[in-house]
């Protein structure tokens, strides 16, 4: 690390402050709401500010020796109507009432980064510097560490999803901003896109903005041979006003971008896509249509040649000579645009009496998220607004109440869970609380990669998902979401929750409301009995507090312990009977925190030397797995049995889903009694 | 399970073959070959056996206390229809000619068994006694232990893909079969429809017959309210017939799937889509058009009113009583239906020599592929066929040898991953050894649903993802694939292997092409050095065969063990020669196979007292927590430390991003050191 320490010195003396300010020039505003065509002098302006951004996309792209000059060049003009017009203001570019600019086609960095720096959101010599560059913001693809990036991107097909939240979330603040999103041609082959489209049309976004850069040129060469598509067909099938446009006609595109910033659309009411037919590479001349600069760089001869074109002096040799100083790792010391955090009432907890009979987590879930929205979602409060997100499951979910209590922060998407993870996750970036809650297979193994891009950009989602396990009962193994804590234990910043019963579920979707960060609670569908003390009193109940990372024993016992946790913890509570029965002392642990894991009650549970665990989970990557690493890590000697879903589960009733895979109360205690053999 | 095994025996006894032939009936059929419309005596019978179905769906659903009755009777007369006129066979139900009816909607599973125990498929009595009953055939959602049905589906939005791989394998094979995908409306709202609706304009399907139920009722109620959508005019935007008819008049909807069937549509060689504006609930009066009996079971009464409406004799207080003879739950003794299997030529290995120079593993694949390619792909030759797809990365994945000497069986699909993996599966089960590749994100994190429903269809894929890890260099975090042995080591069927190089890479791969069943192969994006034995010589060169649960001792040791694989196997080498020339004995073991994993070597290692393994993969759910696993499983107590990504990556060169990990060379000899100080 010292070398990159030290090259960062070489950076900061270099990069004072000052600095930046001996190639100011006058930044070129246009006034949008007044001005409805541009002036020569807008033209003119633009036309050399174009120039400029060319020639920096060029040294860029060369300097790091690799990128993505071909779009970037292409949707250059945008981003300057864009930057010149849109309220975005480079002296304070995270104010809360910025219009939002989504690049989703994020490889077109040197583009956005040249624009940026020409506006002075940073000082442009550093995005030369550093771009691609290990440790600093300005990589490969846009990234919320350098100012003026609104959202992290790359993987295509996302970014129109988060534009459809900043867009919603700013009807529910008032409609204060705009929200803008810039796309590629090929990246309109993602199925997700078709989801988003629909949702900005039944919400009526009409403060959507979406533009796509339709060069016709994707890695693989000629869109039209790799997949054809009819792009604005598809936009208007969808129901979207659809404006054509020349992408490098300064004035055309000024114009369409105001009619749609102003709604002056054929369909006011509706989100509008202004489609650019563009040139790859446009304004170098080598390379224009030349799906070779998609991802390529250009040498040292052809940025000579794209200066001289563009007349601009030829600085690359001691641009070259500046970022060796740099040497190859630079420390990070940016600081990340993250979620928006306010502060959350979490309500009273209530309490499931054990003469109220059988209730299952969900109904726990359910009523706790309604008491929730009546606590934050009253008009006039500060604080945050508690959102409800659903995909044609609020039944299931037991959404019911929340959708009477807060119907303006209920959103029904539809089956499109990929556009629903994305949009839950940017609408918890905006300051919302936002719980998506939807059956374990399609919250988890569906919208795995939209939670992984959330969890990137510090999102502070909730995801709540509902028939998990061999719980799912009849729907068969389609529906059996048994991968859940391999999966969401992942993403470096998500936490991982299961509740045992109605109370903890309270108590714990509750906690989750007020957490920093983003969480992933999963429960099964049956109603369970409440889990009660040795004297029969809700052991979740009452003054309880749930805690990340803190396991709970149930029971204690001195010859065994049964770690469960959700479906598992009243079979574990029936064996651990029979087993006392029996005259065995066996505890039961139950670990309603799978991320962070309760390593405390890991030694605990070795030093009494048997462990048998038992998970409506993949037996080899659920629980059972923590446990035996963290013994392993430790070198804890125990003795361990490992119960758990062991192959395809079947179609039938829960009890025996759980017999057929070892894991009824029987099976159970046989597998405690066999160790302790 | 003694219950269950009894309660099986019962059955056995009850359901002889001998039993169905008392219940037989003139099976109605059709020639759609001959036939332009329906007769009235076609009419006359298949309105008789539409009723007999219709009360055999009520009849089931109350039996099973659960099931989806409304969409089964709104695409009860396309069924028949189709297994009337189509070429389907019950006495020969998987022969290889046959047509492929694949039911996208698979909750509608009452219907189709309906169906196919009229047409003799199985004893129509043992689905209505065995429907959702724990270890039979007849899940909730249809499956292939079910004769007749073709896959295992439920998660919504991939029928279609599937339906579009055996339309090309028909079209690879000369033709000789047509492909019929049924869905719902509903799950018209998945993006992953709109990539195949494109896929198959592409390639030109013209024996690809869709069908979707135009019910206008999901879940959450009118799909118009849930989720706008204009169905017919999407599938015209892309390309395709569409047909839109009565779904309840047999006649128009025979007329419909005729023509599509024997190509008489506007556009002869394009796919066709029949839109079928139906009732939910059709033909049983109190369930016409309620969205309540999409999944909701009627009661005795109800069943009673609905056999009576339909003419049958009530003899639900019977089969109730036969029913819980059976238990609750059974033996599974059926058969599945797997993937087809044929002899694959491995070809003749290739070896990388160590004056060649560095080689990236994607030349050693791609070389390899080419090679199996050639082997396999000839005219006229007995035995597998190798398919290749791409996402648009075909120069990345290094495809292009295989695309030039098999481009019949190269397919690109464009950016549509979650379309790719549901395609690449149903061809890989229809027989052809199918190598996906693409970037690590996209093959694992975006495409895991996909990869985990081809996994319960038991499959024969190859995912072969390069740019993998913090190998992918300056794309940055959200192009960094670094939980993919979380991921893919999470279903049943899938084995887990990443090469050290090209050498283990070329075996490795035409490893994988023989082996039966699902692969995951991960690789970075580096040109590495060739890996080689104490005296210089390729370590998997010559005759080096790759096995699956085998690990490579590439150096011995005796005070440490560093445990290794991929990208992470050159830097260990380096760091084992730094702490050799300290004066300390350390081997490097690299464990090629993730899953299964050597056990034998962890062993082995914990002998040696002390392990530190380094991944380009999250430290927490990667090789170093399988290895912890294992010790504690076994209660082996051993020193260890892990080394790996501890965040999200930043975007830079690969040598200071595994810098930045901690996992350069020289860390690697530190943490070694560190661990036997």
């Amino acid at each position: 690390m010292d070398q990159g320490l030290e090259s960062r010195k070489i950076v900061l003396l270099y990069f004072l402050p000052g600095t930046a300010a001996t190639e100011d020039r006058a930044l070129h505003r246009i006034a949008i709401s007044k001005q409805d065509q541009l002036t020569d002098q807008d033209h003119k302006s633009l036309s050399d500010l174009r120039r400029s951004c060319a020639g920096d996309i060029a040294r860029m792209v060369n300097l790091a020796g690799c990128g993505h000059p071909g779009g970037s060049l292409s949707t250059l003009d945008f981003l300057l109507i864009v930057y010149s017009s849109a309220n975005v203001d480079a002296k304070n570019p995270r104010n809360e009432t910025r219009d939002r600019v989504i690049v989703s086609h994020g490889h077109i960095s040197p583009g956005v980064y040249s624009v940026l720096g020409h506006y002075q959101f940073f000082d442009r010599k550093e995005a030369l510097m550093q771009f691609r560059l290990a440790g600093s913001a300005y990589s490969g693809h846009v990234e919320t560490g350098v100012k003026g990036v609104e959202w992290n991107t790359g993987n295509l097909g996302q970014g129109l999803s988060a534009g459809c939240a900043s867009a919603y979330a700013s009807k529910l603040s008032g409609g204060s901003f705009k929200s803008i999103v810039l796309m590629g041609d090929g990246e309109q082959q993602k199925g997700q896109i078709s989801e988003a489209r629909r949702f900005g049309t039944k919400f009526n976004l009409s403060n959507l903005i979406a533009y796509i850069d339709l060069n016709g040129l994707q890695i693989g060469g000629d869109t039209n041979k790799i997949m054809p598509q009819a792009i604005s067909e598809e936009y208007r099938t969808a129901g979207w006003n659809v404006l054509e446009v020349d992408g490098h006609d300064l004035g055309a595109l000024y114009s369409a971008f105001r009619k749609a910033y102003v709604n002056e659309t054929e369909q006011p009411d509706k989100p509008t896509v202004i489609v650019a037919k563009t040139i790859m590479g446009k304004g170098i001349s080598f390379m224009e249509g030349d799906a070779h600069f998609h991802g390529v760089a250009p040498n040292d001869e052809q940025v000579a040649t794209a200066l001289k074109e563009l007349g601009q002096e030829n600085d690359l040799a001691a641009l070259k000579a500046e970022r060796k100083t740099l040497g190859h790792l630079l420390k990070r010391d940016f600081d990340e645009f993250e979620a928006r955090m306010l502060p959350v009432d979490t309500g009273t907890p209530r309490t499931y009496e054990v003469d109220g009979g059988n209730v299952d987590c969900r109904t726990g879930y359910g009523n706790a998220l309604a008491d929730l929205g009546e606590a934050n979602n009253k008009k006039g409060r500060d604080g945050a607004r508690v959102v409800g997100i659903s995909c044609d499951l609020e039944g299931s979910v037991k959404m019911q109440g929340f959708h009477k209590n807060s119907p303006d922060y209920y959103i029904e998407t539809g089956i499109q869970e990929h556009h629903a993870a994305t949009l839950a996750g940017r609408l918890s970036w905006e300051g919302y609380v936002t719980f998506l809650s939807t059956f374990g297979v399609f919250a988890v193994a569906e919208g795995y990669n939209q939670q992984r891009l959330n969890d990137i950009n510090h999102t502070n989602i909730k995801l709540v998902a509902t028939h998990c396990g061999m719980d799912v009962g009849e729907d068969g193994p389609t529906h059996q979401s048994i991968d859940w804590i391999a999966l969401m234990s992942s993403p470096f910043g998500f936490k991982v929750f299961s509740p045992a019963d109605a109370n903890q579920c309270d108590r714990m979707t509750r906690a989750t409301a007020a957490l920093h960060g983003n969480v992933f609670m999963a429960m099964g569908r049956s109603k369970v009995p409440v889990v009660t003390t040795e004297d029969g009193k809700p052991f979740f109940g009452g003054d309880y507090v749930f805690e990340p990372g803190k396991a709970d024993w149930i029971r204690e016992g001195t010859d065994a312990v049964l770690a469960c946790f959700g479906p598992t913890v009243v079979p574990a509570l029936e064996a651990q009977k029979q087993l006392t029965a029996a005259g065995k002392s066996v505890a039961v642990v139950n670990f309603g925190s799978l991320k962070p894991i309760d390593r405390d009650a890991i030694r605990k549970a070795a030093g009494i030397g048997a462990i048998v665990s038992v998970e409506d989970h993949a037996v080899h990557c659920g629980l059972g797995s923590l446990i035996a690493q963290v013994l392993g890590e430790e070198g804890l000697a125990c003795k361990t049995t490992r119960l758990g879903v062991s192959r395809y589960g079947a179609s039938g009733k829960v009890p025996a889903l759980f017999e057929e895979q070892g894991m009824s109360p029987e099976a159970i205690a046989k597998a405690v009694s066999d160790l302790l053999a």
